[in-house]
């Protein structure tokens, strides 16, 4: 029997992806040139199904990656000569802020303790800061920053560059893409794919910049996945190297399906399942919900503690059940779990892990 | 009816990929966590297998990335602090020095024209160069270095690095890894794999130097997938971000089934193939081998010019019969063709495609 992955990702495939794929491999997708024009098709497709799904408007470019993770290093190699912001409240905005320590960037932070979250109202930009670096969903712990208070601080900010992780939430977050000026994530969370493909979206304003920091003699933009290539080939709908092309076309595929439900249907089911998941932590005499403040729990990765329940039993209980359960972060996995809350899993399932945890 | 693609990377998958697919689908290895034992045995048994394939020794590492293309810049990053040296014959090739250059690196090249292939002898590496990067298999030009040769100039200068790009020649290259100091390729070529996925081998003195440009202030070695986090997850079998599960898994599979066959084997078939494909081209009256010297003429990618027939036609003709022939790269689209020799392809097929190229 198989198990239903309730991991914060890799994570449940999407229920579509094996029918994908068989096409995928009876149309041998896996030997077809990228540049064909049969790989142009496909890039143009995902692009598109990307555009309506988030709402991206013409002022940005979509471009593929290895993963998110390279995209931390390729935003601050491409947008920042000198300084950048980070707000840090968790492993992974920690991990985006140390790769600008490593690039030899000035870069600043705000930190907030595990657990806690980010509201416009608590931060002041430092003054000569290029580019912002936001968490969506912080996947350690379990928080969000609301889009709206995001969208609120660029607006204070206007001609700073605003950068937003959204690893482990997208499509969910719906940002203003007006006052985004760059967003990335990967496909092996909510999209429901196995791991090996960043998304990497982009404007114009984040192009010019990059194309002057690589006028200059005394610093590099890097050589690889630089936006300036990126961008250049983007307009023939082409990658400068050999992109992951089955990847580009499941994810065109998995997007398609959700345009098909629709991004405000699949947000209504994403806040409803969330919905289920908190009331049974809060009502329950053994979990609590990790995060205190409603309006930072994330929708998307929802963190317990397990209270007088071991994490290790607990995990183990459900996987009996054929339920996989993420452990909590690092030190954290004396004491918490984590539930992704992606479309792949369905409500039916997350009241099925509910009854799970009970015993 | 399914093509059967000749084409120079992305190719022909290997016939028992789709099998390993199915298992793989089966037993939900896109879902797994990269923290978890099941994916540290998936690490460990891919760098068992290719270890066994190419006779490579404990002093070095095995590395995944999202492309090979993402090498060139790694390896620059990571191995030169101020000059590297390369020799260029073709598209590939010069990427990589390209590459040098974006980075700020003192570049130097030996060139040599497009369908010429370089010999030791030829060689002077330069004083300072840190870094030689060789391409043992010009994509774009069916050129070849022969193993030999790049032993003999790696005993002539012991103390510098020696890199091979064998992106679309692995497995086929017996390099001797007490020799050389690091290597890449990707999976979409002799592997027969869809394209997304780099394997990097680097020995300790890579790691070494890695280490000692981290500390300099004034530059840097880049954030991600820089050789000292790789090294320190490989340890343990892990990987520093969220990789290419799924096709590390795969390429595991298709080099254990190669070393089933055995590597001396595939080096056979590879020439008998080779062999074949040459003497065709040799007593046309109508095709030539583009290039001229038999010792630099690539056993893998093997460019043929078309003569009085157009290329664009040789191409139709040949898919009419299912069978997907490579264009000439670039400008060389107007009097090339490149014909992938890979293991995927058997003697049969090669057999069937000269007589459709005969017509």
């Amino acid at each position: 029997m198989k198990n239903i992955y309730f991991t914060p990702g890799p994570a449940e495939l999407y229920p579509t992806f094996y029918q994908h794929l068989q096409t995928a491999m009876d149309e041998q997708i896996g030997s077809i040139s990228h540049r064909s024009k049969q790989f142009r098709d496909i890039y143009r497709f995902a692009d598109e199904q990307l555009r309506t799904l988030l709402s991206i408007p013409d002022s940005h470019g979509i471009f593929f990656t290895g993963s998110a993770s390279e995209v931390w290093e390729r935003v601050l190699f491409n947008c920042v000569e000198h300084e950048s912001f980070h707000l840090v409240n968790g492993s992974f905005s920690q991990k985006f802020y140390d790769y600008a320590g490593a690039l030899h960037k000035h870069a600043h932070v705000l930190n907030k303790p595990f657990g806690e979250g980010f509201d416009a109202a608590d931060i002041d930009v430092p003054e000569y800061a290029e580019l912002v670096c936001l968490t969506h969903n912080e996947t350690s712990s379990g928080v969000q920053m609301k889009p709206a208070e995001m969208h609120k601080l660029k607006r204070k900010y206007p001609k700073k560059l605003f950068c937003v992780d959204m690893v482990s939430s997208a499509p969910y977050p719906d940002l203003d893409f007006s006052l985004i000026d760059s967003a990335f994530f990967s496909v092996q969370k909510a999209f429901g794919m196995p791991a090996g493909l960043g998304v990497w979206i982009s404007n114009q304003a984040c192009l010019e910049k990059a194309e002057y920091l690589q006028k200059s003699d005394s610093m590099t933009i890097g050589a690889h996945h630089t936006l300036p290539t990126l961008w250049k080939h983007y307009k023939d709908f082409e990658t400068p190297a050999t992109p992951n092309v089955l990847f580009i076309y499941l994810l065109g595929k998995i997007a398609e399906d959700f345009n098909r439900i629709g991004i405000d249907t699949i947000r209504k089911q994403t806040e409803e399942k969330a919905r289920m998941l908190y009331k049974f932590l809060e009502t329950s005499d053994t979990y609590e919900p990790f995060v205190k403040q409603e309006r930072h729990r994330s929708q998307t990765v929802v963190v317990a503690t397990t209270g007088r329940k071991s994490p290790a039993d607990v995990i183990s209980t459900a996987k009996a059940a054929n339920m996989i359960v993420g452990s909590g972060y690092g030190k954290f996995k004396e004491s918490q779990i984590r539930i992704a809350n992606f479309p792949a899993v369905s409500a039916d399932q997350v009241a099925a892990l509910i009854e799970a945890l009970k015993k």
